[in-house]
């Protein structure tokens, strides 16, 4: 069945998904702050600055004007920057209608406040509309999403029906959809691997090797897991497509402008070069900063975020933060794992089957 | 304090870790078969079959004369295929003293028996020397330890002091050696990785993008972890170093000899002509068919196995494999991620703190 579609925000991911929408033969309006920008998509068809190379199809239309892209819409898809969540969500607000179903595909968290994106939508919308936030997440470069390369992701949402909604509203041969009840979890995953994959960046333009990259990022889903346990979500969550999944394609792609942004500070370029250079908004920066502040007051321990806070913001040098990283003291790897799941989960399944033959 | 060890297998691992132990300042005496690559090690200080460009250190003496090289060695490390372990410690078993600590750094299963290779070894040893067993596992290549590059490693045993004393033999700073108690896990994790390092390589070589390999390796983890919970291993493992940490490393670096083998075979090659190209072992073909009848016998669920199987041994087309693997229809991420620990589990935790704002 055809829905009407409003996406918010036509940068790389927010066109990407509205060329998935357009596939399912869905009415797709996606609004963009610039005028010029919307005339290219609308008569180009092309969005040269976030896709460039890419043409797409014709059924999306573009607009400046946020009441005629939501006009007829049944769901409003979110794809900002973190950093401007707050301030869309209030332009937008008046045109929200109850029957709406709100999406958002941002991967973020507030410095100050410590929130998540869903969080920050219901603050800024009042509280039922929030409630059936929708989040889509996983790993999922935009360009080969657009190349229409199989893709899978997560939607959550602590409205089941709303996720299961809007699983159908995307799910295509290319581009999988499945369902999770978690929301914290999909969205920590999804907004904490971006530090990572800074650090992982770091080490690698360092010239650190794939032994220590690995080394890392095992232990960048542990940290990116403890804290999120701290928060409420399901370990689980951390191994799925949400988690682990994020966290490969962000450490080990090209695509990825995280990844690329740490390895350029590796090199020894200074931060605002670099994030000069991209062009782009970088999350991973200031969700380090919003991370430090959170695991400072829940006292969860975030060596790989420690470290690359000292990097962004304390002006440490790339090398003592690797070396730092790398020559940690932790003797019985049965401690490190031990804090993704915490004592009680160790000490359960040690009672429960420590008899390492009685299954032969 | 320098201790004498006796490297028996003079392949890329072995000699890498031989060089280790020589770092470290232990006697070490490595054991090959051929006489011409004992010759080169003594008097180049060359392995150019293995590792081609690398010095090694001038303290490594070779020998094809296994009474030799552990006639004062306290402990001995047996790194060759795992197809030729039987027949090694068959003939090394006359050289075997009470006093000895055995080690492996050997990854794969046994077709036929399905036995680890730790099991091989209790087998063809008597049962008590065979107990004491260390495992030595982790995300590894052999190039990058040769370069002093910081890597990271597992070791494992039912003897806890015995694994302690390993980590001290090769633990300096840039070899980090940690301690697990889980041998099963360890000893799993690191033998099924190269299955799906091979799946990985073969999407890659039929065009398959950074997406669809982050979902694949998310899967394969899970189903790693599946075969490993059956078999008695602490969940927690699969997300450690020999868990997470060399299945990222194996899928993806250009490295790896089984990604490669995979990549081949995906860009149309005939199996028989790819690992003649290889010209060293392949561990992942045959632990694909260990495993394939390992995961029947258990009734254990495990797709890639079982699709890697069929192009493997029964001619299936390498692109109806992947298509088969990216298409396959789960619904609810929950379910997925579920399996990884088990029904029991989630249940507890959503009973626990399914409550998702309860830590805010």
């Amino acid at each position: 069945m055809n829905s009407n579609v409003a996406v918010i925000g036509a940068g790389s991911w927010g066109t990407a998904l509205a060329t998935v929408l357009a596939d399912n033969e869905h009415n797709v309006k996606i609004w963009t702050r610039r005028q010029k920008q919307a005339d290219e998509i609308n008569n180009s068809h092309t969005n040269t600055k976030y896709l460039p190379g890419f043409a797409l199809p014709h059924a999306i239309q573009a607009s400046n004007d946020l009441a005629w892209c939501t006009e007829d819409a049944k769901y409003v898809l979110l794809v900002v920057p973190t950093k401007a969540i707050r301030d869309t969500v209030t332009q937008l607000k008046p045109y929200v209608k109850d029957y709406n179903i709100l999406i958002h595909a941002s991967k973020g968290i507030e410095p100050g406040t410590s929130k998540r994106i869903s969080e920050m939508m219901e603050e800024e919308l009042d509280e039922k509309k929030g409630e059936a936030t929708v989040v889509l997440s996983g790993p999922s470069h935009a360009e080969e999403v657009c190349e229409r390369q199989p893709t899978t992701v997560t939607v959550s949402s602590h409205a089941a029906q709303a996720a299961e909604q809007v699983q159908e509203l995307f799910m295509n041969n290319n581009f999988r959809v499945y369902t999770n009840q978690d929301l914290i979890g999909v969205e920590i995953g999804g907004a904490l691997k971006n530090i990572i994959a800074l650090g992982i960046g770091l080490t690698e333009g360092l010239g650190y090797g794939d032994n220590a990259k690995a080394a890392l990022m095992t232990r960048g889903l542990a940290e990116i897991a403890r804290l999120g346990i701290k928060l409420g979500a399901n370990p689980l969550t951390f191994t799925g497509l949400s988690g682990l999944g994020d966290l490969i394609v962000t450490c080990t792609s090209q695509h990825s402008r995280n990844w690329r942004t740490g390895y350029k500070l590796g090199m020894g370029k200074n931060l605002e070069n670099v994030l000069d250079e991209m062009g782009m908004v970088v999350e991973g920066v200031r969700t380090t900063k919003a991370v430090k502040e959170l695991s400072n007051r829940l006292k969860v321990e975030m060596p790989i975020t420690e470290a690359l806070f000292e990097v962004l913001f304390n002006e440490k040098k790339p090398e003592a933060a690797a070396h730092q990283l790398m020559g940690r003291v932790r003797k019985h790897e049965v401690e490190n794992v031990s804090l993704l799941l915490g004592p009680d989960f160790q000490e359960k399944w040690q009672e429960k089957s420590w008899s390492p033959n009685d299954n032969e």
